[in-house]
């Protein structure tokens, strides 16, 4: 077997420890004569799994004991219709930050239960930024802030949380959640779909502040309301027991591997290494303010669009794979999850050195 | 490694010869070097697995072209609240079967929907029993008219298909979808949680005729909407691509099996001994009403209710484990989905026939 270097945005790459232990114990969990995914959810097998990966995480972030932590499915698209449909709590309105592709997804979401209002919006810039703390024109009255922490497509990261007073602030952090330290208390709801930095898709997990939970829209079906999984563990109706399980792996092995401090240490040196390279160079480039240059999604171009096929072909035949952009923006992107390793990135910036010399 | 003989109700058995294909390409799918979990879903790679696992299906259950077949997460529970949300359609009521404790949970799910009309219950027969045809009292303006063809706690299952005349039929079919052959034609909408006769939990499969989509409640989320998954072949969002494969490995072992057919043979003759070994004991009970014992799901009871640990406990050490009813109605239960093999159930009833001869 070679496993290749994956550079996949979502879903991404596993960490090679993780998926050898779920390989290993696949048909016989613990020498309980069944995989894990064949036992109950209620069995006190899976209970203590699930258990384990509450506390694991919660331990990774520090989440404070009046936050609920949420083992969902259907990603962080079911969460942009959850949070108005849960948040709003006889408030009209829901302040937005629009900074692309994922944050318009929750504002269009959103718009159909409420007057949203968006605060601030980079699409002037083509998405190559964030707004300032001074750009936001905050509503006091609206129900909640909804940023995107981290834009997937764009490569654009806030480099700040914004401050938001009384208003409770909510966060897509599907991409960058684990990446580095956060501190939970600022956020009234952080959520984040499995698929990047926690495991397999069809898991979404939710962390969020207790007394915002008990007051949804009368439309809202029993299983988009909080609450009903709160009370119930995440287990109103049967969990998708296996990622639930490989997101625990994942949780171990960051523990094991020091901490989301330690993930993060990396995680700046390999996007540093790898914006170096590109900066170095007129051959590649990235259209990010420098500020907002994302430490797990980087956007590339070349300066010959022309050649981007060869890239891509060339870089898969050396074992660096799903460096292509997304559908919708086009040129290249590497993905640099906490799963990704140094030496992921080392072989990139090897071969796009490589590549320059033999295409400039 | 022991494997032992599953029983459980769901998350259920699954097919040795999958776990293991499953285990073997764990890290590295077809020689890709990633993991099948590891790959966008958009990539060729998992297209084709998605794509194949439909076809299959498709295959499977004769599904006329005029159905879509859709991949979804949320479970049955979330299907309760979907269906009133699309199938209304105008219509103000809807008819109910009341069967059991599914019944039941769909049942107050649409009720904060539209007006439920109770068409039949068996509440007072303690849901020993199904109605029967005669038994309907349709409403011919309902939106539609649900059942639930198999009780998964009570083992209740329908032994005909209700007719409903231009009033569209929808089924939870979640613990008996692929146990015996049905004429798909007969259904308006049919849906099933993965983790019984599928895969593993975290995936719902819905079969729905295209003439039923398109115009859900004005609250409805994007994520709740049939056409929007329907039109963007179950990929509005990223679906449960782990779930969504081990089910194409299910269906492909089904065909290699001999199919639905060959399975639907099987499953009445592993029911039909236990029922028969229940039968002829004054030790052992099962108060379903005969026609409507589901060839699923067995519940069963001891004629000395002290004695049910310590079977539950010499049963586990005979490598024979889940056996324990669902928590609401207690006494035994054992689950006869296809994956669990014939040879189980021989096992099983050579422990009772054991356990009655040391304890009568």
């Amino acid at each position: 077997m070679t496993r290749k270097y994956n550079f996949s945005a979502g879903p991404a790459a596993l960490p090679d420890e993780v998926l050898k232990q779920a390989q290993e114990e696949m048909s016989d969990w613990q020498r309980k004569g069944l995989s894990i995914m064949e036992m109950s959810h209620r069995s006190d097998e899976f209970v203590s799994v699930a258990e384990q990966a509450e506390q694991d995480l919660r331990d990774l972030m520090q989440i404070p004991t009046n936050y609920k932590v949420l083992f969902l499915q259907g990603g962080a698209t079911s969460q942009f219709a959850m949070l108005p449909m849960n948040l709003l709590r006889g408030h009209s309105a829901a302040d937005y930050i629009n900074t692309g592709i994922w944050s318009k997804k929750a504002i269009a979401e959103a718009s159909r239960y409420c007057d949203v209002n968006i605060v601030a919006t980079t699409e002037s810039d083509k998405f190559c930024s964030a707004p300032t703390q001074e750009d936001l024109v905050l509503n006091p009255n609206a129900a909640y802030v909804h940023y995107t922490s981290n834009e997937t497509i764009g490569g654009v990261q806030f480099d700040y949380v914004p401050q938001t007073g009384d208003v409770p602030l909510v966060v897509d952090m599907s991409s960058d959640i684990l990446s580095q330290p956060i501190d939970v208390n600022q956020f009234g709801l952080i959520y984040a779909g499995a698929q990047k930095n926690i495991g397999p898709a069809g898991l979404t997990v939710v962390i969020v502040r207790d007394n915002l939970l008990g007051n949804p829209l009368a439309a809202t079906p029993s299983m988009y309301d909080y609450k009903v999984h709160a009370e119930a563990g995440s287990m109103h109706n049967t969990p998708p027991t296996f990622a639930w399980y490989l997101a625990g792996l994942v949780f171990k092995w960051l523990k094991a591997k020091g901490g989301v401090e330690t993930l993060a240490a990396i995680n700046l040196r390999k996007a540093a290494k790898l914006y170096a390279a590109i900066d170095q160079s007129d051959f590649y480039g990235n259209p990010v303010a420098i500020r907002n240059r994302s430490i797990m999604n980087v956007p590339f171009t070349l300066a010959d669009a022309r050649l981007e096929n060869a890239f891509l072909s060339q870089a898969e035949a050396a074992g660096l794979v799903n460096l292509q952009g997304h559908r919708s923006v086009g040129g290249m992107r590497a993905s640099l999850y906490n799963a990704v390793p140094e030496a992921a990135v080392d072989a990139l910036i090897e071969f796009m050195v490589q590549f320059e010399k033999e295409n400039a």
